[in-house]
């Protein structure tokens, strides 16, 4: 009873399997059994009940229907595996499935299993962003001189390059995505403090076995469980937040470029069933579907920081849910963006003949400024708004000045150095 | 590749069918064939036609991964959809497949087919919904007399009844509730526009089509194509949110008075994995935890309202899995809320002792009340903070005043009045 | 210490007036005015002692920077301001000043001040309202034969007209509007329970006491306090978030349309620092932006919903502040949108232009139908693509199917019937 | 016409004199002023022009409301400003005021003075940050072995200590802070680009003039100019959302271990208009509030990332009113988190009470692992549920551990270290 039509725009294959029930179930069992190996090695339990836990301990033998049901009663899907587990652990082995999940709680293995996964998702996420980097540094530097029109509150401004514009899409991907990486790195640690948060339950063999644990499952150790406190994944989910954001305007952008009276890129893009001569920006209409979804998840893991003492009551029950669909939006988002860059088709003429079409208007500022020494701010404003064909503006420009005043080439500043830096970042 | 776990405490399994793949593509290939059966009962598309797609258009055909995989190519999962019916018809019926989709737009089948479920999934809310109602009456009318703290800011404040703080909870739900279905009636309309709205396709016939279409799905007409103008799905949305909130403030308020230290109410409850003494506010758990997600997918639908020209780039193909997620975990609240009521334990010797444990300091508004006219309220405000035991206090009320002042049954003023008011709403 | 530059484009004059600490204090002032006459009235207080409140109820008497400092004390701005209107009063009647906030409550102050805002509030918005209905009415009924493009996904589609467009804005307006409007009426009530909701200080006077209370402010009663219940509130705030989300899409439409290489409509907008050339969407821009911050502060009021017991430790303290902010923005957007309507300058003949433009592709959908039925539905999508031109297309069709086809007069389908539905709805 | 009234809780005197209109003011001059001075020192307008700007540029000389009021035509409250700075420049020096603004756009006025406050507000949080983390740490390590029940889920589990609990507030809090200086650091920087971004009016002196202007404000530069990429603000906003969450995560805590029935800790508190009884979690009450109001306002940040172009049209105009919202509710809920630790009274005697009170059922997991390797998982686990009087179950244990299994202090696992290491972090 999968809901993929539902989610076809806002997740990817790989990370829908990701959070499948098959990979969630994985997660559990590998916690499950790490957590036997571990105690079997500290000699806390039999090697043979950790052998038997994990015999028992595969995907297939369980349902994964059955245990959500019972995880209503609960409120916790660790209960129901843990007593599926064990029933399994008991069929073939009566004795060791005395201590299958020995000492542990239900939230040690659901944080730790889903750690798991964002490790896995980590590396999803890191193939598609290093295409895309690679495709806007490679689609930048090609246009490092093709000349369009910028655009300010979607009107047109003074020009620029595409390839600075690029650069632009570049840098706030790229500081975004540095930014989720340390995210990462920081929320990629083991969740293992028993009932309470002290291990108690293991006597003074608690931090042993966490050590044990940590490095079974290859999850760092930070310094206390962090059961009750969450910042580490706000910060993730927040990071994830700011990608998708900056994915957006890059869809944005490129959707209003589009446009048909515009026309200055193309996205390789889709039909329509109703329409047959349409290109649609299909990829920008996914990202841009994501980021509409993604600042009120975030906003929800936020409001379900304020957990309650040592487990909270409803704020982290409602937190898995919300980083899953984080995570697969933003991976969807950043498949469709790198889909949309490498089939991207530029059209410099249209570029070029968008600008021409401004008549000379976007060069009002640089008449202007040329003009203010002579006649103050204020007249030279004035004047300049409509400065072609206008006598007395053509009087108070030098010959040079006249001839280069409305060529695009001679105003672009600084923007080369800016791409510039802006690659090299 | 379900994701069940993950979602196990924000959908039920009746909501989790309502828009799983199956019913998505039941609903869509409904919209298809009721558009089929009434061009042909218009004449415009032979009967053969309808006939042909009728048949074809059979659940079991589809494969909805595949389908899912194509939306991505066109920001649209009805267009690979409507590829795979006509392929299915021609594949029985060259000439009928000419036929498919006739004249129609991928958002009219969307919306459509989503609009059906939407219908459905009233249905399954409303039962909950009215065992809600009657529980929370009947419990309202069994602890009409059963008196105990009021609270405010997590302080003690002057007595109530339970049944009167039930009353409460009713009335928001209540009201909620009939908000929501106001919005149910007005969302619940037919989508039918072609590909801009004006059925152009049809020629003369756009509105006699589309009042056919409408009878076939029992989807009632509105003024116009709705197509890039959603306020009546947001009106749902936020009714959703704003019920959901209303569950939300019962499960907190339970969970409070479930605590061992309060101890006047709990709920059946469910355990915990590593300690065998707990009994958990388990439903309440789950209310809070939907609730906690839901204000963020309001805020995400409404922000998707900002929607370009006839039909968006993003905001829409938003949208329904924004509505699915916030209408599940409505349900899936008020399924655990409905648990909760109905298998609530009151304990109101408890109630009674939690408010003698007061020692009286609850009354200290009464006494303030008393001596306020004799000493003014500054005075009568410091002098009644400790009226227990005061001879001050003793000599400035009346004997009959002293006997009564610290008896909650005196002070439960309009208590009563306002509680059968609020079951009479 | 104002804040009106950071606020100059999230608020009006008006608006921000209403909010202010005059008003603030004017209405909490109001409350205990009232609340006194009608005690006074009921002869629970003295005359002198309601006259005495009155008289020194004047908001030039009260230092609000001083009573919000102190507000942080107590968590409530009723505190500080109760004790600096019973230190006035006691200035000049000692004995009055004993009956001051007689039996009331901090959050039935507070609560009802607000709603005595509200009311005010929707006044202001109501006037905007009427204008920006009566100046679409009017743009519609002018353009109801202009044809232009639809667009899809930001694409060319089949032709519209303007006047439908317009229809379709005010359609929404107009809904969201009228659900404003219900939810208005029911929040703007009294707020009235003292301490703990059952006016048990009033003794068997409290429902009178709460009757003369309503008439006095003109605030309707409702069955019973709503301290703890907040849906009402909640409605309030998301049918401005969804009135706000209405006008947003007009907003971005025209900004869109506004773009210079579409040039179909231009508001009167507003100039640039520095570049003397442009003429900014500058009121489509406040919309978008009031747009952009409102549906995150919805989500806020939701979330704040869940509130402890008889009086919320947080949620409750959180709302007006939000509730204002909702307000001002949603009239910020509003005055906003009726200044861009009433400005509209529309260019029907670049709206002609920029159809022709397509050369024809828009009416592929057409030429595709005509054809579907002698070579079915793919083959006639494929041809009908470039089908300008093309022998093999004018083979099959009629010379006046031929002469019709392109003619986007001949293929404006119901939308002026539609137009005209929406605009008597 | 302030409203401190309506924003009493929801910032604190420091931050809302920063974001005030006098702060606003001064710091869009103070970008004047800082421009003039440049363009001095590089020769590119007269000393003269900059001294009379200079002189010009204070702010006494200008009328936030009128500004405010025009910023409305422009959607820009820059350019009011520059026109009202350059009529006083004129009426001292008509020569002089032809230079004002010289080259610069609203935006680089706007976002560099309002980085130059984000400066100011990072000084003043700190304090206050600096202040709660030293008090926090005396806390906890006052409190190292001061032995209370851990809660789950609301409900009693196995002990912690009064220590653990609040080091685990304070690494939250340290990592929170840690992030959100490492966001203030990325975000402060100067935003200087002109109209298009290329700093193209400046000629071929656009990056000499950048890197005085940076030296001026003290504003360092970063790769390229940022106008449309906001991911750094968006990080801090982020960030300010953590920091809240991980301050409202203690009042939580706080407000809950103060109910009366609980009665663990108490914040010095205030009182109720109403109730003269009470000490009310105020302080915690405004932490709460303000965390209610940040999650929403960080979805409405990163909803207006997706900025068109070179400057948004809606986007940007947004932002500046949400990131200040954001940083007064941040500031006030640490102001009030701050002043709720060092008033904390803590009742060691009432934390050991509550646990005695649960007659032992927090130790049934301490029980249950004892019995699990003798009697299995599932029988353990019912066993031990009601152990205490239980002679079964003190059959099966040596007197030893009968003696130390109730023993709160024999069941702290490795709560010191933990405790520890979170000090240390």
């Amino acid at each position: 009873m999968s809901s993929r039509l539902l989610r076809a725009l806002t997740t990817t294959e790989d990370l829908a399997d990701l959070f499948s029930d098959t990979t969630v179930l994985e997660s559990l069992l590998a916690f499950e059994t790490a957590l036997a190996r571990a105690q079997a090695r500290l000699g806390m339990i039999p090697q043979s009940a950790s052998a038997a836990t994990e015999r028992a301990a595969v995907v297939e033998g369980f349902d994964a229907a059955s245990i959500s049901r019972q995880a209503r009663q609960s409120a916790s899907i660790a209960i129901p595996l843990v007593d599926a587990l064990t029933a399994r652990v008991h069929a073939a082995d009566a004795d060791a499935s005395r201590f299958v999940h020995w000492g542990a709680t239900s939230q040690d293995a659901i944080d730790s299993a889903m750690t798991l996964i964002l490790r896995r998702a980590q590396t999803v996420l890191a193939a598609d962003h290093a295409r895309l980097e690679r495709s806007l540094r490679a689609l930048s530097d090609q246009h490092a001189h093709t000349v369009m029109l910028a655009r300010t509150l979607l009107q047109p401004a003074p020009p620029i390059t595409f390839g600075y514009k690029v650069a632009g899409w570049y840098g706030a991907i790229h500081r975004s995505w540095r930014r989720l990486c340390g995210a990462f790195a920081e929320a990629v640690v083991l969740q293992f403090g028993g009932a309470a948060g002290t291990l108690a339950s293991y006597g003074t063999q608690g931090l042993a076995l966490a050590r044990e644990l940590s490095q079974e499952l290859g999850l760092p150790l930070c310094e206390a469980p962090w059961h009750a406190h969450r910042d580490r994944l706000a910060a993730l989910v927040a990071h994830c937040g700011i990608y998708a954001g900056a994915l957006a305007k890059i869809a944005r952008d490129i959707a209003l470029l589009m446009q048909a009276e515009v026309g200055e890129v193309a996205e390789a893009g889709g039909g329509s069933s109703a329409m047959p001569h349409k290109r649609n920006p299909s990829g920008c209409v996914i990202v841009l579907a994501d980021a509409t979804r993604i600042p009120g998840l975030v906003a929800a893991f936020l409001a379900g920081m304020v957990q309650e003492h040592e487990r909270a009551a409803g704020g982290w029950q409602a937190e898995w849910v919300t980083v899953a669909d984080v995570i697969e939006a933003t991976g969807s988002a950043l498949a469709a963006a790198a889909g949309v860059i490498d089939g991207l088709s530029v059209f410099p003429d249209r570029m070029r003949a968008n600008l021409d079409d401004t008549y000379g208007a976007v060069f009002a500022e640089r008449v202007s400024m040329l003009l203010t020494p002579k006649l103050g701010r204020a007249a030279a404003h004035t004047l300049s708004k409509d400065w072609r064909d206008n006598r007395e503006v053509a009087a108070l420009l030098t010959a040079e000045q006249l001839e280069s005043v409305g060529r695009a080439e001679d105003y672009l500043g600084a923007a080369e150095e800016f791409r510039r830096r802006l690659l090299e970042s």
